[in-house]
């Protein structure tokens, strides 16, 4: 168990980042816990052994006594959604009943600004092949609209309308940010299901990177847990 | 235990509406199951009473012994994202990963028409009471940005972007229907936290087409709740 | 979506019987709601398709939607303890903290009196093969044994003695009764954990028998998880 | 988020102990996390009192945050299975399917050796006043039924028998030790219905040992509860 200070951050592809700031247990804690069902004692060696062996016959019970607090910035609202699935965690998010797009920070209408506040396809900023030709037309009217989606929010605040009903002119793409505390059974869950290639492209890069964070605190699980899995793969694609 | 055939539908007053179709238990049952940790029985006068009893001293477990199935259809994204919130239960949702917000339905740009798929505030339509004075000229151009977010919507998937991924300039305020399937204790906590004013508008009159569902079919146990956390009142306003 | 009436009831081998009361939604239901991510349609012929398509894939949330309602008696404590073990459920439990053992039957003191309300072992009742060779006399001081603890039980209950402090002469092999409500998803978690070679005897004795009865109520449900899981071999152990 | 090392003990009147071995977050915690709804700032002042008001408001999502993992160590097995009813929780036990209950203790057959391992009543131990006038022919048989108990309990297993079937004639009062890893919230709620006077005697024992590491490690949070709660009054009892 550490607080991590400054927190341990990675950057996802395409916006925003993840920081786990906090973590319960350690890499050999479900081992040493695990004990306790048959009043067993054992070395590093021996939990590191039996760590393996948990995973390996798939008793994922143990993985609940570590425990991750990750703050997450600047995911599309869809993609933080899609992280509420996961019923298994405790999530706190900010909220836009209360707070503006802006709020905190000044917007800039350039692609690179704009990306900072609403996530824009990677597709369209060279992060991923495609075949879409007329990129630079779409990008231009993108950016437009959501200044103008903006600009009617303003208005409709100052009209006198709630923060929370005047929302509905935003983009769906908003960036959000959220505390997501979830145990090691649920973040497997989670890995297996958002690294797979059937997950929208931007929730497997955030999985990428919730993956290479656990790889450095909890190395030994990782290593075991992504082998049986096969998703090891998936890390580098 | 019943299938409701038709439906039980409430109308969402904004726009919208909610229907039961099936439900596990009934009114009584939660006071024939308690009965199991006495070995006690009861006529149903008696079971009448100790359904009372059971809320009076806070007794709800057995109350996860009704369990509902709704389908809840055209409610603004995020108001469909606050009923994630509540983990002890089923959602499944229509996914705009996969279908365009036009699928199965033939948008007319007109208020009315909007409405249906976008959520349009209800002080702009005159629901709710404001002091908004512009409200012509908001509601003009809110639907003329509808149109443009869903014109460039079209034009991005015809270019060739995944849907998943185009969605990012649709308004956060884009209808969505959903199953939700979930129990009585969870609904009382729901209740409880939507039916109050500090709950969104939108929320709180779905929250009262539940209640008003629920009144119908577990009538004892709605009077009896109602009455004791005193959200009665709530119905009305 | 059925009330079964009278309810359907499987014994279990070695004592005890599992009965479903009451079912939300049938076999076909997990395929009509997952249609709704698509927003497509499909006759009984398609959704039969789909249903095993979602099993094969291990998309397993619109399972949830598939509730029962069972009630279970005559289980030995431990493996009622094992029941609570799976969270996701709503278990009701009969409470010996209210209840004395023989409340509501008259205890006969032969093996087959003893059987119905503590638990005997197979092995020493010829239900399952063994090594044992004493086991007449091994019946004879266990009986003797669970007399007195009864004997003890009762002496300290009219002493003046709280029943639930009293329990702690009683065996821990006394049968308890409950109900359990618990969704398809859940249930596929138990029988996949509780057919197991590697669960208890008489734990896995209560799987088949959960299994029988939902291989009446969703056949093709079962037909296709069995298949997937491999667990069909071990009904029939 | 601290590591106790030696971690915080507290004994449990009529026996046992509990534990706090780690703790995710700190007495604060909730306040800071909280703030992610507005995108506010808060000295540690400002947080102590948005501590408290979250408290007040029954806002009690962010008490998610704090994550405790607690040994308990020498409850009665129906304690612990009462535990298990706490479904928010992640606990890991010891099994008497696979341990003795002797296992890396010999036992001695005297009163205080007895109730190390097996739960004798408080009554009986003059620890709780009643009633009750024949104490020392009730706990001399007691003793006598136990020791029998476990010489059965040897003897089927040396016979051939399985332990875990075996177990069926040890004593439901047989002491046992678990992990247990839960968050504030449901510890919250852990402590309004376990130091409740309508809780059994021996879980309000141990309730009352949780509530004062409590108090020890998350003062404020406690403070600002338990007065809310009104839950203080028990403490003492």
């Amino acid at each position: 168990m550490t607080v991590f200070d400054p927190p341990i951050r990675e950057y996802i592809k395409g916006g925003g980042f993840i920081e786990l700031e906090e973590m319960l247990g350690d890499d050999l804690t479900p081992a040493r816990v695990a004990r306790i069902s048959y009043l067993s004692k054992g070395d590093e060696e021996a939990n590191r052994k039996l760590l393996k062996k948990l995973i390996d016959l798939g008793h994922f019970s143990p993985f609940e006594q570590q425990v991750f607090r990750f703050k997450i910035d600047g995911i599309p609202m869809y993609i933080g959604e899609q992280l509420l699935r996961h019923r298994i965690a405790s999530p706190l998010k900010r909220s836009f009943r209360y707070t503006s797009p802006d709020k905190g920070k000044k917007i800039s209408f350039t692609v690179e600004g704009i990306n900072e506040i609403i996530h824009i396809p990677p597709e369209l900023l060279g992060l991923r092949e495609s075949h879409i030709e007329n990129k630079d037309e779409l990008l231009r009217e993108m950016i437009e609209h959501f200044k103008k989606g903006i600009d009617l929010y303003r208005k409709l605040v100052e009209s006198g309308l709630r923060k929370e009903a005047a929302r509905t002119v935003l983009p769906a793409g908003l960036r959000t940010t959220l505390y997501w505390t979830i145990n090691m059974r649920s973040l497997m869950n989670f890995l297996t299901l958002r690294l797979n290639p059937k997950a929208q492209w931007e929730m497997r890069e955030l999985a990428k990177a919730v993956a290479r964070i656990l790889k450095r605190v909890v190395p030994l699980t990782m290593e075991k847990f992504l082998e049986k899995e096969g998703l090891e793969k998936y890390l580098h694609e």
